[in-house]
């Protein structure tokens, strides 16, 4: 509820078309649903350019159902529910329309599958192992509205594989690198191109890799510009945002 | 050096315009000048969207002076010069053109002083030993182009504070968070705003603190979408970020 | 024993009706009762004010039901087990009169079902994941003798949804706030109340929460005043200080 | 603000007697005062019970003073000034009508030196180079109101010192336990009585105690109930919080 | 091979009824017996007071099984096994005369069951749990020829159950002090005996007691003189270090 | 690709023979082949001396034969795969000619059973627990050509089993020593030999060594000239670089 | 007070040689004397074996000089006061009979200079930095009546400069390891003596030293048997503890 | 002392021409001379292939005078001291020949300025603040007699820079790569040479660097082959290392 509307509310209530009851009321029980367990949010696609998402670790099958019951209702489409295993988005699937991606462990519910992409997002990782965290980031980009090239297998230390795909950096407005080990792929990127780019450390890696502790801070420490990072292996968060970059309109002039 | 640059250099090796020495030359040696200390960087701005910052902290005036000189010669104009010492500034102004703000410590050699501010940049953090960092990444925006708001004092304690400034959050094109001790700033921001906010946690506060680590970690784990994270203190890099996303054009269609 | 109990002690030996030796032995052995594995405390609820908890974790079935037969022998009534698993419960149940609550793995034997509840402890946390740990605490409250209110699903990056209950939080005499992840919650709320509230960090979390202590770094720096801080996922330590707290009685004028 | 002003302004805006644009800005804007600098909190102490404190390190002299001006103006008393330096004071008491405390670096500005002192709480410590801590608990809680017993030098290796002061202990209605190096004493005290515990760890030591991380550590893993931490060294805190559950008044039956 | 020995043999060399060679070989080859994966030391009881001690996590019981037939061909008795799962203990047994002790998962080959036990060793812990590790020390003294007192469940926050028992402590010619959690037992123990203290720490707790680092902390920073520390969960070390100061001799006057 | 290499290609282009568009294409793609999920290195031997390595762990058992038939395809021979576990290689046995070493885990393909093995590498450590990472070490070194010397069981604590290994150091080109716990070994080794010593933590042992992190620390802190380190349990790291130098040729005088 | 005492005390009770009030007096307030910033134990060297040391660090002079005084005047002599400043030493032997001790930071008042010293203490180590270390255990043992020998300079990557020295290692009766960096003279040294070893770790070194932590975890982490450890630069407590040892008496048969 | 030279003096045992104790004195006093506060090894040079260097970190300049005075005694020339302040560097100047590099921080005394330098060492960093630490170890390996390519900025961020100077790599023998920040340069300069690569963290940075840690974590998880790390600003053996491995002489065939 932006100042506009709170302004118009309060209007209402000197105009007597609300009570002061009311408005209370409102104000404070209107931007959501209790479900008991959880308290579904349906203003935040106004507060926040996109509906609520899911993060479906930790949660019943139940429970999911019980959210995305209450989503639909609202009208609803391409919800997003991360981190879900295998089993309970088979589950899922058979009460509701959901496209399940098990590579990045996300489910679609009432998918938009006719959605224009638009932009570029840049997804690029060092090695296999790194692919899964780089699927969610994709996966949650594309569902969000935006076109996406995956570049895998480019790690640093066999150079030629990344430079070979500069023209595919350079067309980016903004890129998820995704490293474990020592975390150098978005420093390396970041003095190639000239959007934002987001790094996601990954647990990949053994011993002093510390489950993505030194990939996190070389990322923190990267001596390029226009680098930021998020948390460790959180592939959801970097897609979220590097769409919500890559689809910034341009400026008022 | 893109593809399409690349293309044309070989195309004039085989029209015979361009010796292949001169060719094997260009392509290494191009894009720096070599001062012995240190290699400038004059393609940067082509590759990356902006021109070399000068990083002031462990280099003295001389050299200072000279990569400034070698940049001024190209014609580069606005140059950023961060982590600069007072002392440092005031002999680097007898010999430059050079305005330094004392509370960021920057300097901008031959500054472009009616530069056109765009967009909308906002600059937020808790408490009054956080404005330091803000300064730093407000000067930084301010440097390369953007429009900045200052809400300094906003603390997650005092919500009431931050709640009476949701009007300015709400033009932001890209927020600056800056925050020691907990560092919630950010989490409380992202749940109100649609647009990227980039966390910078502070070495202020003591005990655990841990010079800034409580604060990185709480905003790494922040349960609002939208938020990726910079080193701490580090206000340049996230003023650099959000100035490069406030100023994205829009996406062709 | 305090310092009334031992001059009485003390004088009835002078006056010869306890001998020496028998008053040296009840100084040492009075207390507690030896179990061989455990020494049973009788006299805490004297000295401490509640009587003894048993905490189930790494005990045999066997061990507990020993010390629960010992404390129920000396009349003890509403004894709180608390890290109990589900298959321990259940065998404990067909030898002792015993409440089971799963998802706050407490049992309470002897349970006083009609026991007036007063005052009023506040357990909130941000999401789904932490209801387990509220439950410890808001379980332990009331077998303590407290009234709970439960606010579950009150996370700082919608805070619509903690500003909607702010009239519950002005009620409170303690709080108990329970997060995982930046663990933002305890400062949001201490700086909406006027009574004690204890922050309970949780595991609940990935990467760089490192099982609980991003959220326990957080909570330690709180900005806000009259937060203190227990083990990460001790719900229980939580919900017996919350009780003690909001047991107090008024002062002597 | 709470439920009940809000529905007062409301119903004030159905009466006409407020106009919605009144409203609105009273909504944003009433509870502070912008020094630029800083935003003075004058509505805290019906939020919270206790008028603001300033936190004097990281503050200028002048700073301080601007912000003491503005809550003198409206009226406070007796206002904690602390982490404040002998040279910041002596400045300032040339100004203000001043009490400093120099081992606790406390100042209170119109002090209310007649101030009935209430109750009971325990400050004690196990070792002279921690009392610094213990004054700043001991001078907080004194100034807002409670009466205070010091302990000190009663440290886990010495047992029948603290022992000798059981009695005190026993009057207790809230106990600060400050210990650097092993941190042991509160779990000890938090066997001996029937209150809350308020651990404070110092950063007295050398070596392996990491600057109060030892005993942080070990109070947190205390195996006494009842027992809560604060963070390093914030004697403060402590003070402030044990001062507030002191004076608690009795639930309501 | 001390220095009286090197004499010997160089002596015997001189002589001629050794030749250089073979002085060469046996200064190299004689202190232990290859087996491949292992190389048995059959001169540690000369020079070090005791007979090799076999670690038996990570070896297979025909591992183990070589080992112990080569140090009972050489005639040592009272062979201790440590870290040995039952299953392999169980195995050992039909082929060895052996002695097995679940709680402490130690096997004792060859035993001396009617060695005099001699001196005083006493080992404490405060909880059940730490009880495993407890009798790891107890078993490896007894084995090792000390007489052991065994004082479990004596935990810091029940000061009396610990005081009851000083009669025992002040027997003790050496105390192993047990404890997981915030580790205070041996500082309270060190301050009311005059013989060494080695405390270990063990792995038990949760939370912020990180697998026993904050118990391990805490003794090391211990504030009572006479304390050392051994590695978390090391039963056996400390109960080997115990026997030995226990079974010290006089000095030479 | 070196500065040769680049130079003939753009004399080809000079004189026709190459079209500029077919040399942009070779000097972005030629050095790897693209299997979807990795892109396999052909020019790796030219540029690096040692062909690619497969990195088991992570991969299915089909990806690992997609890219070794793409090498054999290419006439590699001798291809390490490591950390493969033992059903994957009985797996890959079945359709490749394949050594598997199931202690070292490492399988090589195409094996050069006939290759000379030159020079000398010695990999010790100082107890069984150690071997598997030795063995991956010692397996490594072979597999490219380097006659390997194992002394096992030699750890600090028992020096005159090292001391009676001296005259087989004395030989070495470059020792690998592995130790887990205290990790010491390679210091002691490192006063014994002048050649380089690779030292390898292992995450052997318990409690405060924190997966090979104490042995890590220890190693990097060698007092002794000649020793670096790799990362914990990395036995193919340190097999690799020790053949590499072992392999060294002499310098040009 | 032990049992014996307190029987003693009671049966004067019973006999009325005593009043039931005194006896409480004497049970709470014999063993120490008030100073205020202190507590003076007078009856700690009854109950542990030796008088109360004074730590110099963080006391005043004139607090030190007040301990000194109240201690002298119970006839104590010998006393240590460790970590004591030069400048404070200086000033105290102008007040007192005092012997300093520079390099061990260590006074001794009152001095006994003729005191025989008994048994054999060795302080090793293995470089030049750690001699203070060395030299506050080995002032310390001798100050309490050990004989003690030095053996500095003798590190683990030079051997034989350790191994020529044997024969006074075979003499002593415990040993302190003192060592920085790698921390493995305590390993070393524990696999050549029958007698307990105590490693004391230094802050000597840098980088990943991390101010003596490397060296603190190799020695918590040593594969000898018969090895304690204690604090980081905490030579006093090492030299007190072997001297403790070294000064055992023989056991009763 | 190696095999053969103990063989020869047991046969000169044997023959008569040594006695016994004369040849157990040898044994044992053999290869140091003792200063007191140092003993300095005179075959360390026939042990490992260079004299002792001299750390001068934390050593007196008449400390470090004895020790030059005692080598060169022996006929030692080019002897290193390292860390070694200007001062101290200007007070032996006027006792020794000597050589200073300010930047190194390192003196040769007795200078073999003609000695002919063979191979080819690469020294290489990313940025300006790591010189010093390049600088120690480029200045070690030309003393120990190795040709040194100095590469300074060329960090990974601006990777034209780094392939500008490939030619100079690939001649290289070893290469130091030495790197703050985020530590990347090791990888990538891993992935363009076919000699071993060490790695040298540098405590360069700020917030999240940790005084080096991040760097180090990153390089020893480099994906690279061929990488090996010393510990953080360890450019001397960095340095010792490369020239160790460069003047390797060929293997026998």
């Amino acid at each position: 509820m932006d100042k506009t509307e709170l302004n118009e509310l309060l209007r209402a209530v000197a105009a007597g078309s609300v009570s002061p009851e009311a408005a209370a009321a409102r104000l404070k029980t209107a931007p959501f649903e209790e479900l008991g367990y959880a308290k579904v949010d349906h203003h935040r696609a106004l507060r926040q350019g996109a509906q609520e998402v899911i993060f479906g670790e930790g949660k019943t099958t139940e429970q999911i159902a019980g959210i995305l019951t209450a989503m639909l209702d609202k009208g609803d489409r391409g919800i997003l529910v991360t981190r879900l295993q295998a089993e309970k988005a088979a589950a899922l699937m058979e009460r509701f329309e959901l496209d399940y991606h098990p590579e990045a462990r996300i489910a679609v519910a009432a998918p938009e599958r006719d959605k224009r992409l638009v932009g570029s997002v840049v997804v690029a990782c060092g090695g296999t192992s790194d692919i899964p965290v780089c699927e969610e980031a994709a996966v949650t980009a594309e569902t969000l509205g935006s076109r996406v090239h995956r570049l895998y297998d480019v790690g640093v230390s066999g150079l030629h594989r990344l430079l070979s795909k500069v023209n595919v950096l350079s067309t980016a407005r903004a890129v998820v690198a995704v490293a474990g080990m020592e975390g150098a792929l978005p420093s390396v990127i970041g003095g190639l191109v000239d959007c934002p780019v987001i790094a996601v450390p990954t647990s990949v890696g053994y011993g002093a890799s510390f489950g993505g502790v030194a990939a996190l801070l070389a990322m923190l420490n990267s001596c390029a510009s226009g680098v930021s990072v998020v948390n460790i292996d959180n592939g959801f968060g970097a897609g979220y945002l590097a769409s919500m970059i890559n689809k910034t309109e341009g400026y008022d002039q």
